[in-house]
This record gives structure tokens, sequence and C-alpha cells, in this order.
């Protein structure tokens, strides 16, 4: 089995991306399943068009975007990604979308397919904070993760996809009041049980009661 | 013309719902639209069997369902509806629905189509915080926002309709640290002005360029 | 009766200063007190230079300086006046003094001799959100509330003074996410209540367990 | 050189407390200085009876007192140590003080002599979170960490004493919304760096300045 799992560039005034960061130091292999690893550029559409020909290439059975979520305290784990790009700050390639549609022929939403009830329970039990979250913004994080849900629902409809944020790592708060945290290598670690269960588990907790994917 | 707007009776811990209690002081008419006013129960799917009924009496143009948002501090005018129940604790009859689809035949997700910008501006412009927001949970506001927008999508595509989160009054926060709050004279003035907005705006700011609604 | 009461003009990146907004929208008189305002510049020292020129010529009864607390949800009525300058941003004047003595000669701290408790209580029974705060931080509003009270531990025994922070008004948080705000009305009616237990409470509960003051 | 570092039990809703958990995975040396470690019961004025033993028997150099600060993001290093006894919720031996001053005699407040600039440049030059705080609180954290500085005021004038708060670890945070946490391994090793500072600083930033220690 492959696991095609990518992380984003620095954006903002940020200087490094913990997505990627964690995503470069996760194993060759978890529970068995190839890891391939991608960067991508925080850029609007351009991003999930390097994606498809990774998916092209590669043929993964499961594919995971992460994303940085600054303020966000957990790992959370995305279940629904929108049809809507709408930016506050350019991305970097300054693009700034305003009320536009991702996909004009895309359903007004897509919910993963990806196991995240078992994964987040994976992740708590190994002592790190993780946590559904139902909405993955209206930046590139959420642009990616739509435009990959729309690829699986339109064109590949046996991968498994989705999206999962990381709060900043510790070194982007010092100096900053309050703002939470984790460790890049308790990141990276979370990431790995997210995989592990992503790879393991056949029959989500969520498929159990007939729901949405 | 005739605008609709529901608020919810307290849940969970609280005494009070700020949502009903703004709604309750709003005046009769604004900007010439008559206004309605209905308490509903905290109750999954009864909530909106109660609001059906009222649209089929009252035949209003306009329903703008409101709800509290505790830990929020701005006025909160909701983008999206998806189809999904989850409860971290019961609802006022009891019912905890986990991972249930609010409608089996319902699309992932519902956009509002309240012109929510022009709304936004004109709360903020009489200097009171509002904000856009891409979350009404998975609780009883996601539930009777889903299931407005499925109904309008249906059956009544002439309807505008929306959902708007209110911070914890005042008087609910006092004694809990750090929490926000709003005075529940301000929560009714913004009420207020999002309404005045609704009724007086043809095209909306998300109109323009062609988005979802 | 005379009160002085002090607000701040704007400082940082702010363009106005929610506490000298409120403060120059008070009654002339509150409770039959004689209510003298005064605008200080967010200027370490120089504040209080001023402040004391003041109460030099109006010999008033109570003191309370009042300042922004930009992030906090609450009225905050000051508890304690530490010893210490020490700035993260330079004040009005471009001083930024890090750990610095206020007062060579000064205690490493003062208690406010303000019935807080009451005060906080009058607040909270007209529906408006405070609490008692043990930190008024180390920049202007630390530096004015430590010099007065060493003024009032030193030459001015039979002055009762103190400190409120108040948050920031909602004109300035539009536009930043899930920043806490009060109308500027709700604080002004704040610290009219705040002002009228000062003048009229002859015993604080503080003063019922023989406490510091 | 001896360092005598101690912990709580847990309190209130917790059934846990990070701080003796992260004590008790110190080394025994740090910096060529045995580490004493103790676990102290989360009880007013019976804590430091206990520490003073602990103090008499071994003759630490340095005494660290660490303590949970649930909803904090970083390792906070206590400034000042206030004369209040104030607690919202009973301590483990049911005691409730209300605006009690700890010690009759003592001063207002205390200053740590601990290098608290230097242990948090540490903490942070080893990426991980740690900031200056103004506030230990009012509840028996406080309540040591005043009584410690007053014996060192007033008995042992060679010891360094301080106190630090440490936020929820992972375990104590899933599904609570949006808390703050860190790994118990990564408060463990915050502990150590702050620890190797305190032992090998010879002067601090702190008294380069001529502050208060």
């Amino acid at each position: 089995m492959k696991v095609l799992i990518t992380g984003f560039d620095p954006f903002g005034t940020e200087v490094i991306n913990p997505s990627f960061e964690a995503v470069k130091h996760l194993p060759k292999k978890i529970a068995n399943a190839e890891i391939i690893k991608l960067e991508l550029p925080t850029v609007f559409q351009k991003s999930s068009e390097i994606l498809k020909k990774e998916i092209q290439i590669h043929h993964p059975e499961i594919v995971i975007c992460v994303g940085q979520a600054g303020g966000r305290a957990s790992i959370s784990l995305e279940r629904v990604a929108i049809n809507l790009a709408e930016a506050r700050i350019p991305d970097n390639e300054g693009n700034q979308p305003v009320d536009k549609k991702i996909e004009i022929a895309g359903e007004t939403a897509y919910f993963t397919n990806l196991p995240i009830k078992a994964m987040m329970k994976n992740i708590q039990q190994h002592s790190l904070p993780a946590e559904i979250s139902y909405t993955a913004g209206t930046f590139v994080c959420n642009d990616i993760f739509y435009r990959l849900m729309y690829l699986i629902n339109n064109d590949y409809p046996k991968i498994k996809g989705g999206f999962i944020h990381v709060p900043f790592s510790h070194e982007q708060v010092n100096g900053r009041e309050n703002l939470p945290s984790m460790s890049l290598d308790d990141i990276t670690r979370s990431l790995f049980y997210a995989i592990e269960s992503a790879v393991t588990v056949k029959v989500d907790i969520l498929e159990n009661v007939g729901v949405t994917h």
C-alpha cells in the first residue's frame, strides 16, 4: 500500500511551516505502507496540480494533505471541505481570491472519506492532543482539500483522502502571548499515528452508522 | 415584506439563551418589513418542524435563525450548513446523535443565500463586532440551519435564509475566566442591523462575483 | 467629594484608546461626587507627574486611573501594582525600559485601597462583565498605578486610589479574529458603577477580613 | 550544589498534576547539581511546612516549586508572589480562604531571586515555549511561592528560590475545546533547562540592570 502525504512551504510572516517540517521526518514505512512525501507551494490551485501529477505517478491508496493552523491547540482532523476560496492575505504567488468557487461544477462541500475518528483516537491513545474540526478555513488549505476530494469523487473513487491541520511549532510562538504550540517531534508522532490508523482501520466508527462516505 | 426570526430556549448548564432574549426585544417593523418572532426548543429536528409550520402560515420572504455560540467574541454570520448531526451533550429532549446525516437525500452542505457580507458591514458600521463564520458546529444550531436551507433549496426557492450565532450575554460570563460576551442590547442592535441589510440589499457583494446563491 | 479619573491616549498600532473615550463620556456628578476627568499621555513617569499636579490642584478623595488591556474580555479591577517597568514596545515618547525599578525606595508592590470587590459587584449587578485582576502588566498602566499608590502611601494616606483595565472597544476588533470587546457605552457605564461604589461604600468586603489596606 | 524541586498532587477535577509528573522524571544530576524531588499536597500553608522541613534537612542552594496553570500555553517563570490567599475552589483539605493575608508581618510582595530571564532563554533555545509571568494567581501556587520567598528573605538569604507554572499535559485536554497543552516529556525537558540555567548562571540579565534581587 502507498500513502502520499504532503506539507506546505512557509507563508505569511512565518519562516517555517510545521506541516512539511513534520512530514519530512516521518519514516519511509508505517504499518507496512510506503510513505511518499511531497512539499507543496502555498499557492491556490497550483498546489493541487502538483498533487494531481504525483497521484498519477504513484497511484497511492491514501492521500493526506497537512497544513498549519496557527492558534489551534490540537491536531485537527478535518471533516469537510467547502467550495469557496477567500483569502485575508495573498498566497505565495500573490493570489488573493474573494468569494470564488473553487470548482464551478463541484458540490458545495465534500466530507473526507478517511476514518478520522479512529485516527483521532489513535493519536489520543498515544498521549497526544487531537480533535475533529468542521472547518478548514477558506485559504489554500481548504483549497487543496476541496480539490483533492473533488478529484476523488470524480476520478479516483478508490482513494481515501483528507486533510490534517497542525498547530504552530514551539519555535514559532516564543515572544507571542499565550499562543498554543506543539513540538515538531509531537506533530510528527501525531501524523505517524494518524497514518497508522488510516492504513489499518478497515471499518471506521463513521462507517458503522452509515454516514457520509 | 415579512421576516421570520427565531431564537432558541436555554440549553446545557445555561439559564438564559441570549438568542431569543435578543430576538424578543426587536421592534415589530424594520425597514418597513414586518418582523415575526419565534422561540424554538433546542431539540434536533423538532425545532425545524415548528419552523416549517410557521413558514407555511406566514409566507416570509426572509428567515433568519439565531443561536448561542458560547466563547465567540463577535456576531457570527454563518456561511455554510453541513449534513451532519453530532452532539457532545444531549439536546433538551435527551437526543444525542453521533455521526448522523440530517437529511439522507440532502446535499453535503448548503451555503446561506442571505447577503451576509452586507449584513456584516452594516453591523460593523454601527460600531458593533461582526464576522463571517464557516462552521455552525454540529449541534441543534447547524441542524436547523441545514434543514432550513434544505427546505429552501427543495420547496421555497424564493426565500432567503440563514443563521446567526451570538456570543454569551454579559450576565452569563461573570465568575468565568476571560469569556467574551456582549450586552443583550448590543446583540439586539446587531440583529436589527443584520435584518435591515437583509431586507434592503438587492445585490450582495457575494452575488457580484457570481458565487453560490 | 471629588473623584479624579484618568484615561490614556492611544498607543502602539491603535487609533483610539477606549479608556479616555469612556472617561470623557462620564457625567459631571456621580452619587453627589464631582467627577474630574484627565487625559494622560502613554508615557512612563511623565503621566504620573501630570497626575500628581492635578492631585495637588484638586485635592480629590478618590483617584482612579483607567487603561486599555487588549485581549481581556471583562472590566478588570486591579488589585496590585508592582515595582517593575518592562516594555515590549516603546511608549509614546520612545521609552522602552527593561527590568527597571519604578521607585528605588519603593516597596516591591502595593495593593489598591479602593473597595474593588464592591465595585466589581456593582458593575455585575448592572449586567456588565467585571472581575478582579492580579496583574496590571509592566507597561505604562502598571507604572502609573504603582506611582499613584507610592504617592498615596508616602504623602496622601487619606486618598483611595486604584486602577481599572478595560477591554478593546467594538470598533477596534473588527477584522481581527475572535478578539473580545465591549461597546464604549458599556465601558462608560461600567466606570460609572465602579465610581458609584467607590464613593458610597464605607466598608469593603476586603476591609471586613482585615486585609491589606 | 543541591537543588530542591517540588510538584503538587492533583486538585479540582483533574486526575493527574503535570507538575509532579514532570518533576519525578528529572534526572538525579543536572549540571553537576544534585536534584532532590518532593511531592507536595495542594493545601494552603501545610505544603510550605513540608517544604520548610526539607529545606532544613537538605540545605539546598536552589529551591524551585512547580505547579499546574491550566489554560496557559507556555512554561511560565513567575516573577512575583503576593501576600494574598483567595480561592475559587477548595484546596485538597477543604480550605477556601477569601481575602486573607498569607503572612501578617510579610511584605505585600516578593520578587523571585532566580535568574528567570536566563532560564527562559535556555528553555527557548531548546525549541520549547517559555515566558515570564507577572501573576502566580492567589491559590496554593502563589501561597507556597510567597511563603518560600518570605522564608528566604527572613531566614535563608543565600537560597535562590522561585516558582514555575506549567501548562496542562496533552492527556488532560482531549475532549475539551482548544485548550493548550504540552507533552510531559517537553515539560520535563523545560524544567531540566530551567534548572541547568539556575545552577550555572552567575549573573542574570536582571542583575545587570540592578533590579530587585
